[in-house]
């Protein structure tokens, strides 16, 4: 199927451009390896609040209840990270330096936001593509800083609770050493990190990369390591682009909640989660049946998708 | 945003027209004013299991370990209910008795399959337009029966079942109170029928439609209650359908639960569960931040939408 292509802004509207610097709200990181002035030409990535947030990062965290209702108001951050300054080169592009910068930029804004005790989650993803509800082309990531745990990664960390309780191992490490052992679904492998699509993928080739150290929280990362994992994401990411024709995808970054109570102290935060990227490839809509049950369903089997992801020739 | 339409067969190759039912697998259930044979035209709703089944009816179950993890084989039904013979009237374009006849057949369908103790839930949605994950045009519903309550499900059941256990009260009945006590957030109301923008709702121009009186399973409703529900269901598409025109959507059907070993047996299904109708347009694409979270970034208030709602005016 054929969908129209993103709507280009004219590169003087772009407010992602360089030399555009003024169209967006004061940059709060950026990496400029020759120097010069915040907000001003020379960055190769900059960090600057959304300027439609979904939350706002002013104000005291208010709870309160509205008849049977419960309300919070929404205090948080909400910011983009322009991975480029140059409007056609996709992440996957880049040379590893650039795309390592682009993880250092992440890291750099948790490590901000994280002492901010008002933020339990710090949520970074990518949307590409019309389907995966882009609207601006130019190469971005956007960073979420909310006041709760989203429930998505609650019932990570529950699961992988129960898990260790039953066989006090860490599931994620269980899932990793399986995918590694059999190699059915495995995408890529290097030193540090594995690419695999997962068990009952809910996407079609979805693929997620996790490190194969312990490691809940991802801006724990050193620059080793944030080079290992570029690597890693380069090779996916090409992969995908060329083996399913540039298809739309969401990229989603889940790392371990902060400043949580933790139910039983005694379990490190290792064994209860590992952070980890998933890369959603937007083949199909979701629909009634998705919503209606939580459940997917996807028609193309893990272990096919990785074999397929396997086998296609990158470009250099 | 200008979507394609979606591809139209031509009327020789639709399996879903009048004059076509050789292209589908035989029926299981048809409504014929005028009598005539099964399989032959003269129906007004038809009832066919899909030729693209997502589970098959066939075999037993068979839960499995498979290393890790854990498998069970896809058994189920997944039919289509035929809403017209005629491919350009919309279910809400249809007179009251010819939507209460789709209810039927929902509801005919529903008092089959449940006799079949394998399956633990039995789930009706329909697709509108590309953005909802429709491929065929033709005004249709799908069904599908599942050996395993969505966890979707579940998740309303524990939240009904706490909120039971702190207050001796039906979640669904003080939701449905309040909604009608404040009117906020109300669309339409019958003698026995409201329909209102969910608090917190998850998308756009949300809305759901619930009976008034205490009733955990759909295919218990009578006939005089199917075309009260008729009339409530044309009211509220009529005017979404006007007021955000013509819009994709998802509708979705939640029952309770068959067969299930409740966890406590002096509570009725009723206090943990209300059958009802979700109705979601899909105006904005669900990208990283919902699937990363199970949040959604809503952008119109309840409130809003449902005054919107209220004040269309439908065509007659």
């Amino acid at each position: 199927m054929d969908y129209p292509p993103l709507p280009e802004a004219p590169n003087s509207l772009c407010p992602f451009m360089a030399g555009n610097e003024s169209l967006t709200p004061h940059e709060v990181f950026a990496i400029r390896p020759k120097g010069g002035a915040p907000n001003s030409p020379g960055w190769t990535v900059r960090v600057v609040p959304n300027r439609f947030p979904a939350l706002r990062i002013e104000g005291e965290l208010f709870p309160e209840g509205v008849g049977i209702y419960d309300q919070i108001n929404g205090i948080g951050a909400h910011e983009v990270i322009i991975e480029t300054p140059d409007p056609d080169q996709e992440l996957e592009d880049q040379p590893l330096g650039a795309i390592t910068d682009v993880l250092r930029a992440y890291r750099a804004r948790i490590i901000d936001l994280v002492q901010d005790i008002r933020f339990r989650y710090i949520f970074v993803f990518k949307n590409v593509g019309m389907l995966a509800g882009a609207s601006l082309r130019h190469p971005h990531s956007q960073l979420i800083a909310l006041p709760i745990v989203p429930r998505a990664v609650e019932e990570q960390i529950e699961t992988a609770r129960a898990h260790f309780e039953l066989k006090e191992r860490s599931l994620f490490a269980d899932v990793l050493q399986a995918e590694i052992r059999s190699g059915d679904r495995l995408v890529y492998e290097n030193s540090a990190f594995a690419s695999f699509c997962p068990w009952a993928s809910r996407f079609a080739f979805e693929t997620w990369i996790m490190p194969k150290f312990p490691a809940a929280h991802f801006h724990t990362l050193d620059d080793y390591h944030l080079g290992l994992l570029a690597e890693a994401l380069r090779h996916v990411l090409r992969r995908i682009r060329k083996g399913l024709q540039k298809p739309a995808y969401n990229l989603i970054l889940q790392t371990a909640p902060f400043h949580q109570a933790r139910v039983r102290e005694l379990v490190p935060a290792e064994m209860e989660f590992r952070w980890h990227i998933e890369i959603l490839p937007r083949l199909a809509q979701a629909a009634g049946f998705e919503y209606g049950t939580g459940f997917y369903i996807n028609t193309t089997f893990p272990e096919e998708a990785a074999s397929f992801l396997r086998r296609v020739r990158e470009e250099t």
